[in-house]
């Protein structure tokens, strides 16, 4: 399986930290971030205490770690997605795929992300644990920015209609993100299925600019 | 503040129940439920240690309570707001009206209920919060009905476009219920500005079956 999604420009070849931090997606899918233990994620790398703690100091340092680089993956994806787009309806359509077209490993980190956001909500008292929040703080509202300024752009230019852009954005990913909650790899529907749904119901959404009775 | 939304029928009017959630909920708000310590919940109802525990065995406990009320809730005021309406569309209104027409206190309670939602994906092993997480799932489940549903009987009757129901229902939950990680009370739209959005969003996704290039 490709570890990409977790790795860093940092990581060099012999870095153990990609490595642990698929391994701890995999113990929050099966047991949830609550009740696995720390230490028991080196068993499954192979490695010692000494060097899981090298990398991370606790459970909620890996996750943070996680959440950010899920953030980092979907603000790339978007800015990847949106340029050469012809039109702001064309860019809209390309990035609501763009959060749909995931490996396995991004989809169990994109879940793992949502189970777990309120985390972001309070200061940790661990100085590296709030490193990571501020870090993912900052992307929240950047990925938030993105969709705003490409609504403001549509609405600008009569693409879209004219809406409270920050209240559209937030309500648009407050729709794309609500599938990590239920969708399951082995469930009745593809992911295929369920972007072109949600791509239906994002462009319904900023285009219509007023409700058909 | 009135505790309707945390009492239960057989609480009787000494019970400390309905206080103890509504404190509980104050200091989840205020830290997180991750940073708070159980027993610390005791000194702000006013009670002892022992009270405490009779009512609730940890903290989990406590928190699947507040989170199978809120539920409860929502359950309540979909099936309340869509009586004695005349058409589907009329009552996909009217439920997603009823989801925002909460006091301060439900709003908390749904905000805790998001936040913490992920906690009911995996088995506890105390019975009394595993009993409490079966209900909250089986509510869950329900709400899901009840929205399928009204989308079902809207889409027979020609009035939703023809879609997924199961899907449609989970999309339109997603969103409405997306609004509770970011809206805050001093903020600066108001919870009837959200409302408004999220109503005619909802129309238009159920209502738009193609997009309009």
């Amino acid at each position: 399986m490709s570890i990409e999604a977790v790795t860093e420009a940092a990581d060099g070849p012999r870095s153990k930290r990609p490595a642990i931090l698929a391994a701890a997606m995999e113990r929050f899918g099966e047991v949830g971030y609550e009740a696995i233990k720390w230490s028991e994620v080196a068993d499954r790398v192979g490695i010692g205490q000494t060097a899981l703690y090298h990398y991370f100091e606790s459970k909620a340092h890996c996750l943070l770690t996680i959440m950010r680089l899920a953030l980092r993956n979907s603000d790339e994806a978007f800015r990847k997605a949106v340029e050469d787009t012809d039109s702001s309806l064309a860019a809209l359509r390309a990035a609501v795929r763009a959060a749909y077209a995931l490996t396995p490993l991004e989809v169990q980190q994109n879940r793992i992300l949502q189970a777990n956001i309120s985390i972001l909500a309070n200061e940790r008292s661990s100085k590296r644990e709030e490193n990571e929040r501020g870090l993912c703080r900052e992307l929240v509202a950047k990925i938030e920015r993105n969709w705003s300024e490409l609504l403001e752009q549509g609405m600008a230019g009569g693409e879209f209609a004219k809406q409270d852009p920050l209240l559209m954005a937030r309500s648009l990913l407050g729709l794309i993100v609500s599938v990590w909650r239920w969708y399951r790899p082995d469930g009745p529907l593809t992911l295929e299925t369920i972007a072109a749904f949600v791509e239906n119901s994002c462009v319904l959404m900023a285009t219509g600019d007023k409700p058909r009775e």
